[in-house]
């Protein structure tokens, strides 16, 4: 049985994990959970899960829950804070963290994880992005798997399965475009929130739905596999596929070609990270190719998606401005989110942010430094860039 | 330096066994050759390759290249008739044997080969598909690699790489379709000879271009796949696919999906297998996903093309079932060539003498039996069975 713990056990990916635990009965044990604020359904997860340890991000929630075990005899650790996802991250009791937290909370914990020889289901993309160097040469120092969660790289870690690293020439990563796809900037002027959130083939969190009309998770993406896969970045093609059934693929030194396919589920490259190296039980659709009947591929426009080409800006400058690309889009996108700014100005103000903050991308790359900048991103976009 | 015999060397996939030897400068070494009667072609291969012994099934055409070799002092030793294919299949000096010949001949070099120890680079798929439990029990009890060549199969064979055979859930075979995909059995019914050899997507023998338009062809894929990867004949799906890009899938038990992708040339499957576990250099064409725009997938028509269905009903009832179906289509095939059948007569041949020899299929499945069932299957029809 292998025992874990889930980081923002209450969020898409969080809930999501939970159901994955509950359909794989017994070959996994749910030891530590942390949330931010939602106590009624860390109550409801204690109910079922009997988790040994809780932490809540809020210093209220925190004492809300305390209470409950208190009044129901539950004998649960319970932690607040940072410090509280920290601690949960590095339980002497668990094999495995589910980083599933939306955002630069993600990486210390993560680090935490790694140095405490915790293997990785990283869900958390931003880890990777801002600190892929740092993330990956502890995770070999400490001899710790990142296993991917996001159902791109867990297709391409799949289909290299077997394979010498050496032999990857090229990875194929898939996108299903978003809501947007075929759209003109002219049309993407005034779209609004709701629209927005409406992703065809995933039904995912708030904050990743704007990126994925975007195409600035695509972009995320890539710098996301670029670290995981030690690819170069002129080797990683964004494809177009709006079935979103192939999940990504990846072309070998010889011209073949490996592919992933299923279901949009998520719950199906979470089972995959946490049940690896089995594969056992169907706990989601499956797909029949009688059905499909097409799969059809595309150029991006990145014309219109600036954001992705951004990325790949982003990613081959390295140093700091992942970190400065990540920082004004994770603020510009709660902006966006609260309709402060037009959906467009999101990628403007990325631009914007990596021109000002560019003198800023050489410094030494550490959590430090990346915490540091990525606040004062955050803080520059917030004073300045409003409308 | 791996050290390889072909026997077949002058038809299809011998002759593209040879190019990959070519491109792969270095990394394999050809020493023997078998041929029918095809001198010209025989002493070209010996000009740029120097292999040290060849065989030619023809005895006058051996005597020519023993008269060529003498007048050029070329230290090759010459062998005909079937003894000089299983002598060249089984050398001292060779670590694996590439089998392209055609048919029903193919068998016992192969076992000849496994019994010396040879990996088999597979591409005489009747081998398999009358005798595949002999075989593969052969394999396993010389440890002996079975490597396959169709490109359908490599697939299988590639997407299974890294991953435990147990976890194998369901194979999905992709079928070209065929020239006469999407056609009706009234259609069907004066088709010219030259019509059933116009393959839309590979470049191949006669007679296996005219298993391509009965499906014949993928009906002896399915039963060589129940044998190469022990998968029931209920999991392996038949999917048109008429791109030719996806060579195959496989469900794993967890629902995930990996599929083999690349061009349409056998050179691939070929370079895999005699490279195998190495992946290196790009000697065909790559699949750009920007220019494919779509792949599509349906149902084969069972009713029309009734081989398909035939095979899957010889392959479950097994024994002797699949002797009788392929000795009663190369027989019917070879008819087709000659003109003397028509092109639905073939399926209705092969019915017909899975109906006469039903007694004969639970006889003892060994090579004697095999070969002598074949002989009787082909006489009857070439005595009865012409209009």
């Amino acid at each position: 049985m292998r025992k874990i713990s889930i980081l923002g056990a209450t969020g898409s990916i969080g809930t999501q994990t939970l159901d994955v635990i509950r359909k794989l009965d017994g070959e996994l044990r749910l030891i530590g959970v942390t949330a931010n604020t939602s106590v009624q359904k860390v109550i409801e997860i204690i109910k079922e899960f009997e988790p040994s340890y809780v932490g809540m991000m809020d210093h209220n929630s925190a004492e809300e829950i305390k209470k409950y075990c208190e009044e129901y005899n539950k004998n649960i650790e319970v932690f607040h804070g940072i410090e509280g996802l920290n601690k949960i991250a590095s339980l002497n009791e668990i094999d495995i963290v589910v980083t599933s937290v939306v955002g630069m909370i993600g990486l210390e914990p993560t680090m935490k994880a790694i140095e405490a020889k915790k293997d990785i289901a990283l869900a958390n993309k931003e880890t990777l992005v801002v600190a892929g160097e740092i993330v990956m040469k502890a995770a070999k120092e400490n001899n710790v798997r990142i296993l991917p969660v996001d159902s791109e790289h867990s297709a391409i870690f799949q289909s290299l399965r077997g394979n010498d690293i050496s032999t990857l020439g090229k990875i194929i990563l898939t996108a299903s475009g978003g809501p947007f796809r075929g759209k003109t900037t002219e049309e993407l002027k005034n779209i609004k929130v709701e629209d927005a959130l409406k992703h065809p083939k995933w039904n995912m969190g708030r904050k990743i739905s704007i990126d994925s009309a975007t195409l600035m998770n695509k972009g995320l993406e890539v710098i996301e596999a670029h670290w995981l896969f030690g690819c170069d970045y002129d080797n990683i093609q964004v494809t177009v596929h709006p079935q979103s059934i192939v999940h990504s693929m990846v072309e070998y030194t010889d011209g073949s070609i490996i592919a992933q396919l299923g279901a949009a589920d998520m719950r199906l490259p979470i089972q995959y990270a946490l049940n690896y190296e089995k594969r056992e039980k169907v706990i989601a659709d499956t797909i029949d190719f009688y059905e499909i009947s097409q799969l059809t591929f595309e150029k991006p426009d990145l014309d219109t998606f600036k954001a992705l080409d951004l990325s790949f800006r982003a990613g081959r400058i390295g140093g700091l401005m992942p970190t400065i690309l990540n920082g004004a889009n994770e603020a510009a996108v709660e902006l966006f989110l609260n309709e402060k700014i037009k959906f467009l100005q999101i990628a403007e103000l990325i631009e914007k942010c990596m021109k000002v903050f560019s003198d800023e991308v050489e410094k030494e790359l550490n959590l430090e430094n990346i915490i540091d900048l990525d606040r004062r991103v955050k803080e520059y976009i917030a004073e300045k860039a409003v409308l």
